[in-house]
């Protein structure tokens, strides 16, 4: 069994400019969630995945082609400089999870060009910073994703992301938060597109220790494991020409 | 009750370069398509729309703000030029599907750069042209698409397009296909993409007369009743910033 | 256009045993509902309705074979007694709504043998009577359901339905809702059933006025406009020999 | 890693009553397609399954509670005796499959009681018996039911199914079917039915060999795995009263 290779993404951006950001995420939150997949509460076998970690300002964002074709599971960070992503990385990273790469789309990240590029609509949605407590409800127990999850936790505080969240409807739904102040939210949605598998994650705001979480570490390793491709990632992006399979009846 | 605002949109290449099909459709393919919105076979009161066409050479391909604002449903045929229209027009148009319109996409414009827009995905998918008999099956005998539709009908020959079709799972199929020459393809497909509503439909290769079946025009008329949004179109592009329905307790 | 034939179903125990439900309900819930249909703040014309209403007590609980095959749309509500509904009614309701009747099923029903029978679930839930307040959120603005119906919406006080909801995946997601006590609901829910439509809708427990509120009623109302029959109701059970399409080839 | 618990069931009575079929399988279907199981062309560690079988005349047709609270996957094939299968069977296989028993349907077992009571409908199909060929397309190539499973092939023979298939829209549409008469069908869906997971796979007529055909063998094993609990069977077919997770305001 090969290692499943994972390439976590990060803005990383708030970490440099914000104290707050910094003293929750020292070593930025692409290091943070990376851990989790040498943890030991998280995965028995270390030797199940192979990490590394990109940066948005790193040469092309830190994500060559070379590094995608290395990369099974991709997962994105972002928030406030969303637009500097570039076209051309976009379309890199499109195609590759076509051809059957995982892609973990957290928090803020709902907005990343990917994501919107991968779905086709705006990806909207209500939001409120108010320290307020997040109940998640597992409503897929059956699902790889919640394998070890409890039925519902609670964050103490979490930015709220609240509905109507502009997306397709999810292929998944496998979480549903409720929000202190009043609001409900599509917190775990699974998205298929051609051979590549996508969970979008709503918890992981930047002044929050949330992937410090043990049960957010490991529903994130629990995703990665789910997204990775099950044979080589091939992407078919043409409309071939094909024989006919059957003698066609004289005219 | 206002009539449904429908704009035909078509390429309007091959008409013009190649004999063959100008035989088919002397007047452009959208004027055919256009009068079956006014054909009393299938539409019985002909105050139900207003229909208009556009083409790829007007200014801004037909397909101004000002006509996107005041279309309820634009159908899109193209095979040849679709890297010719303009990213602001692709835009425009995914920002008002968005908010409400209707959109029905024929045959080759599966790979036109609006339907890949939405779906995030190739819409790849085989073909041949062989001449061959193709007989669609109605799966959906209770949907607004299908009514007046049997349940199974033949087209004597149509461009063979076959599995596997590069898009995201249909929200609903509709219809499937079989081809003579051994293939089979979903060829009537629904999606929802926020508040607007999209139908895939296969059969129309510029060189048959598929848009003269009446069959194939009870298709289409249907599908923009279906389409049409109910309430006024409006894009909710942005994420606002939500104020707290519940008082939270103090810390 | 015809009348939309609404039946009202109530099992009908509660309002004559308990005297809290009596004074809600004094006529009993089904008078309450069917009331909705020709009510000017929900339907601007009443002869979009005929209306008539079924009791538990009643002979063959007010379903004869007649009375379904004058119905285009049922609507449900039970709670004490769901056993006591016979198996030949449950059969003869099932292939009714297979054939193209729709089916409204209301809060405490989510337990009765109707929609277990459709689901193929047991349709449990958690649940909690604590006075508390419940927020709908309306997901999908798009929906015949929502038509005029706010983004979202306060009951001052409902009976806590809380998930895991033991129901397939529904094909679409309409409502979902917020407790103060801290739980989430799928909370309006459409399936389709061969060519019946299905909606589950939580609000109405039988000792709070909900069926009394306008929004509520509206929603209750287009749910039957929605889950209307688009062709005469015909069931089809059975699997006949099919010819064949084609000349096969000599072996 | 326990191995999968798989028990094929087979209704044993064609085998018995009809030399064509006996000639066919002369050990019965359920040995034909238990061997899968343990061939080492489908299963590279013959310790990855541990598999019985039981009939149709066994006593409680050989599933007792104690081989269902054994068995991880149940396999289903039947056809003439659809209706001597007892109501406590039935019940008993339902709350396991709830519970997060997988179930694989073959063919004809479309009709069996346990698929039409998970299904909540007819499952009525059209047939036809010619000796026609078969063409099988794997519209998901990333989904663990058709890892090693080619894009297309071909039976020689089979009993034609075709559409309008009576089921509920599958959660996922893994093969589509061409049948040289002219029909198409979805002859591989999957379904979740709260924890539990259900395939139906159209191939498999008592009088061909597909049994024995390594792609279809392929399919079942792959299907059993996929269908296999993630974690213990555990049915939850009662609603729990619920406590607050939140302290309520005084009123």
């Amino acid at each position: 069994m090969k290692p499943i290779r994972v390439t976590v993404w990060n803005e990383y951006r708030h970490e440099k400019s914000d104290e707050a950001v910094r003293k929750v995420y020292p070593q930025g939150i692409h290091q943070t969630i990376a851990s989790a997949f040498s943890d030991p509460l998280q995965v028995a076998d270390p030797a199940d995945f192979a990490v590394r970690t990109a940066t948005l300002d790193e040469p092309e964002h830190g994500l060559t082609q070379k590094v995608l074709d290395e990369t099974d599971v991709l997962i994105w960070w972002g928030h406030m400089a969303h637009q500097e992503v570039s076209n051309e990385v976009v379309d890199r990273i499109q195609i590759r999870i076509l051809g059957g790469m995982g892609l973990i789309v957290l928090h803020s990240a709902h907005y990343s060009r990917i994501f919107q590029r991968m779905m086709g609509t705006s990806c909207r949605l209500r939001w409120r910073e108010a320290d307020e407590k997040c109940r998640i409800f597992n409503i897929r127990p059956d699902h790889p994703i919640t394998q070890g999850i409890p039925d519902t936790f609670e964050l103490p505080a979490e930015e709220m992301y609240g509905e109507r969240f502009g997306i397709p409807d999810p292929e998944e739904l496998i979480f549903l938060e409720w929000f202190q102040g009043g609001d409900v939210f599509r917190g775990g949605c699974c998205f298929r597109r051609e051979k590549g598998k996508i969970f979008y994650f709503q918890p992981g705001h930047e002044t929050y220790p949330q992937y410090y979480n043990p049960i957010i570490r490991q529903i994130i390793v629990n995703a990665a494991r789910w997204a990775a491709p099950l044979s080589p990632v091939a992407p078919e992006m043409d409309s071939p020409n094909a024989p006919l399979f059957e003698v066609m009846p004289k005219h």
